[in-house]
């Protein structure tokens, strides 16, 4: 693991953790003989909606560091996560409309640093990022985050569909990327938008993009076919800046 | 070192690549005891205008993967470099006005992969790095530019100031990225360009940045300084793209 500072193991760490309301990314349970701190463990981590994940003896060896794990091991986040609405906020304090990128599974934690970069130097109010399939605020995305992940606020949820309907509801436009999309010149990018960028391999999942007001795309003219993730959403994030601020 | 495959070590692999004209990005002999087959080697390495660096023993030793070195050491590139001339026939051919991307310095393998995907899918027909304090085309840069290396033509040259003298020479615009620049949106970007985009840490040299015919930036409202490299070029990349095939 390459956050091995961020790795909480053994039942006295990971329940301190959790009541001091740390922000956890995982948490990898033994998956048999649950005995009674066990129990209360997985309890607080279901009241907080944290992700548990039971995974063998040998898995759990492997992923601590010095095998005194005692049948948990708990990944940290390198900071705290936001909600939704504290993003939407931030963009109501400046008086600006709200302006939110949705990562649909970003995996590589580099893609993710410099994403928050982007997002933070194009004055985006902030980042949704899902708890599944997804890297979390590690310690080096925040080092490839370049001090980003100290101002721009990143909300971690369950559903990334669910998000995106309550967020219509709120009057955003939601805009993904993905190559079947019209020409981004030729969408609207303005007003309250959630522009949502697929995983690096696979793009925008099914189920994401029918929530989607409009599908987007860069111009493409080469003889490969995909960009790379945090690239792409640079280009359209700026697109979008271009049009809501410029011309 | 990342690319261990593409190490060669000691005198006689050495001097074949060098025979084959094999492209190689770095050349690496002993600082002391030049007997007659190391003085063949440097003299081969410099009539190719490869550069040559002297090191001691301990050096030698360390990149070196199994102590077999005889005191010579080579990098190969994984891909063959092509000169100057070729990336602007390759504009010509396609009866477009020229469009180069400059790099200079980029030593992280990952940005300039992420560059090479960039420039193969905006249609910019060739990159061109200098040989010295900047990262070649190595296994890494292979691999994360996702095929890109395949058709992107890149030229390495021992002078970045230099090569810009003769662009201009032939007609191109030198448009350098710094901070301290114009508005990207209102710097003509149209016709013969060269876009030079300065290294991670310290951007464009002072010496590049002189011969530069525009400085443009990126719009820029946030908290932190800088956008990740790659995808600053990208930004920048696809506002000429928009300028010169858009709007």
């Amino acid at each position: 693991m390459e956050n091995t500072d961020l790795i909480l193991e053994g039942r006295n760490a990971v329940m301190e953790a959790l009541k001091a309301n740390r922000s956890i990314d995982k948490l990898f349970v033994i998956d048999s003989r649950h005995d009674g701190p066990l129990k209360s463990i997985i309890a607080e981590a279901r009241k907080k909606n944290i992700l548990v994940k039971f995974v063998s003896k040998d898995k759990l060896n492997e992923i601590s560091s010095g095998n005194k794990h005692q049948g948990v091991v708990a990944y940290a986040a390198a900071y705290n996560y936001v909600e939704v609405k504290d993003i939407i906020n931030v963009a109501n304090e400046k008086n600006e409309a709200p302006f939110v990128i949705i990562l649909d599974s970003i995996e590589d934690p580099h893609n993710l640093g410099a994403i928050l970069r982007t997002a933070n130097i194009a004055g985006v109010h902030g980042v949704i990022i899902p708890k599944r399939r997804a890297v979390g605020l590690t310690a080096t995305v925040a080092k490839t985050s370049a001090g980003a992940i100290e101002y721009t606020k990143v909300a971690r949820v369950t559903n990334v569909a669910r998000t995106i309907d309550e967020l219509k509801k709120q009057g955003f436009w939601i805009a993904c990327a993905d190559m079947d999309g019209e020409l981004m010149y030729n969408v609207d990018l303005k007003g309250s938008l959630a522009l949502v960028i697929g995983s690096e391999g696979e793009g925008v999942s099914r189920i994401v993009k029918e929530k989607c007001d409009f599908i987007v795309n860069i111009p493409m003219k080469g003889d490969i076919t995909s960009l790379n993730a945090s690239v792409a959403t640079g280009i359209l994030t700026y697109e979008a800046v271009r049009q809501r601020e410029y011309k």
